[in-house]
Formats: structure tokens, C-alpha cells, sequence
């Protein structure tokens, strides 16, 4: 059986958010052909427009959306809006009890907080998300760190942490031998300038 | 003036290779209102699929495209087939004589190479398009490279890679201090697995 992978879109989501770990789970399905399967919904499946402008037509609605074993929400300006938009809020109710893992990366932390899952967790998001996270004092946040894996819930940093989030899952998922591939096959030498 | 940087998609472009610098840019457009515009173009303005089967809609076909600064050719699968392409071709050639940078990531160097503009260049791309490259006697391959400034042609190294370029792009064409600033609000201090 395949791994499934969803990608919970929304105007305003940011690209690199969910776009990097797309990248590394679409490269490992493609290394492990039949292995991995990645699909992006929306509440109404109509075309997302991103934090950045990008846009992009996801794969089926929420409703439609079938159960999957990682459910990513990624962060952005949108996610102000989604952390109350009880349609998402049932659609990641309804997809984590079938998952091993609900992961969140940047300020997609913000929504998985208020759908109480944070609760006695130790998370992470962007700085400009910690301030906001820290007002739950259920939460313990965890400054600094790339991403903070607690089992069922995964949250990463901002923006580009999405990839090594992706790239700890994998291996965690799979194994340490598809991770490398990935990462190789992606050319994943990061040089970050300055 | 605003810095216009035109985004070149097509069937089967790899989506990292493109969403890394895009974030990147739109970040550094962001953090300097109204001195940054991204724009992406196809072909025909029809939703594009990516090679790892991301849909987006871009903004423009190739023939509405409007003049650019930095022209931005990513890789993929599709590449194979857009290096061949009169459009893709004719789009590079209107462009880039407008533009003070055409850049290529990963095996979009592949199609720059067709286009001939890597012909007397140092060049890069994905390992799997070195061999390719290298059929060419006219270019002089920098394997190991992350990215290769030549000026008005630069070229990256594979997906991945598109981020460290356009940091540098960044940096070049406007100054340190928002390359710097790009790169923390894209959180970009990676840690790749392994």
C-alpha cells in the first residue's frame, strides 16, 4: 500500500511551504514508484492563490479528500483566516484520525494550535508565529529548532524548514536509505548565503 | 522601477525549481514594496501540470509576457521536450534581450544550451544533465558548482539550488542587506538530513 500524503491548500498559503515538502515526498515516490501518493485540496477545490501570488489548482475539495497518512498544512498570511474557518478545521479533524502524522510548517503551527492540537505538545512555527503560540500556555515551544517531531504531530520552523521536515519524515517513515536519495536527488546542498 | 522577474513554465517543469527562487524573490518584494514583481508565463496560459503533478495557472501566456529583468527557466522532465520547442525558444530570445540576467535551474540549462547561450560559458545543472551538457564542446561544465555567475547567463545546480541562486541574484542586484533579510524571513538556515 502506498503512503499518502495530503497537502491542505488555502488562499494564502505560502509556496515554499508546501512546495518544498511536496518536492522531497513527489522525488521519494518517484525513487519507490507505487510508494508514495501526494494530492493538494481545497475547501472548494477552485483555484488557491497563494501568499506570493502563485496559483494553483488542487487536486479535489475537502469532502473529497481522501484519508492519507501525512496531512501537511503549511503557513501564511491565510492562515489567520483558516485557524477559524471551520471547514478546515473538520477537514483536519477528519484526516488526522487516519494519519500517523499531522505536520505543520511555518504558521500552519497557528492552525493545528487552535484545532487544539498543540495541547501538552512541544512545537515550533515561524518567529512571527511564536509570539501568537505563546499565548496558549498548554503549548511549549521549542525556539530555534528546525522542526519538533512529537509523534502524531510534527511542526517545523519557517518557510524552507518544510524540506528537512520532509527529509526527517522520510526517513522516519521509510527509511534512512530513501531520505539520502531524496536528498540527493534534490541536490539538497544548501549553501545559504551570508 | 520596479525589478520584473519573469517565471518561464511548461508542462513538466520540476516545481521546486521554480517555487525556491520565486519564494525568494516575492520575499525580497515584499520586504521592499514595490521594487520586486514575479510574474509566471506559459505557452498557451493554460494550467500547467509539473513534473511532480502540482497544477498552476499562470499569469500570462509567452506572448503577453512583459519585459523582465531576470528570466527564470527551470528544469524537469518537460525540459526534454521544451528545448525543442519554437515558443519556449522564441519566449528565451524576446526576453532575454531585455533582461540583465536569464537564469536556468537545474536542467532548464538544458534548454539555455539549445538556445544557445551557454556557447563559451562556465555552466551548471542537475547531475543528470551533465552528461548532456557535456556533448556540447562549447561549454565548459563547473560540476560541483551550487550556481555559476556569468554575468547576464547564470546557471543552478539541481532544484534545491534555484534558493542559493536567487539568494545571490538578490544580493546582486540590490544589496546585502535584503539578500540577508530574504533569507531570514524564508528561515533559510537548512539542516539536510544526513
Amino acid at each position: 500500500m502506498p503512503h499518502t500524503i495530503a497537502f491542505l491548500l488555502f488562499d494564502g498559503a505560502e509556496e515554499l511551504d508546501f512546495i518544498g515538502p511536496w518536492e522531497m515526498f513527489t522525488l521519494a515516490g518517484e525513487l519507490r514508484p507505487g510508494d508514495v501518493r501526494c494530492y493538494t485540496a481545497s475547501e472548494t477545490g477552485a483555484v488557491v492563490t497563494c501568499a506570493k501570488g502563485l496559483r494553483v489548482l488542487p487536486d479535489c475539495t475537502f469532502d473529497d479528500a481522501p484519508a492519507a497518512d501525512v496531512v501537511i498544512i503549511p503557513g501564511g498570511i491565510g492562515t489567520r483566516r483558516e485557524r477559524d474557518n471551520p471547514a478546515m478545521l473538520a477537514a483536519i479533524e477528519r484526516l488526522r484520525r487516519g494519519a500517523a502524522v499531522t505536520a505543520s510548517v511555518c504558521t500552519g503551527a497557528l492552525v493545528l494550535e487552535r484545532a487544539g492540537l498543540l495541547d501538552g505538545r512541544r512545537a515550533v512555527t515561524h518567529r512571527v508565529g511564536l509570539p501568537i503560540l505563546a499565548r496558549n500556555p498548554r503549548v511549549t515551544l521549542v525556539e530555534g529548532a528546525r522542526y519538533v517531531d512529537e509523534g502524531d504531530i510534527v511542526t517545523a520552523a519557517g518557510v524552507s524548514a518544510g524540506i528537512d521536515m520532509a527529509l526527517h519524515l522520510i526517513r522516519r517513515l521509510w527509511d534512512e536509505e530513501l531520505a539520502r536519495a531524496v536528498r540527493d536527488a534534490a541536490e539538497y546542498y544548501p549553501e545559504p548565503w551570508g
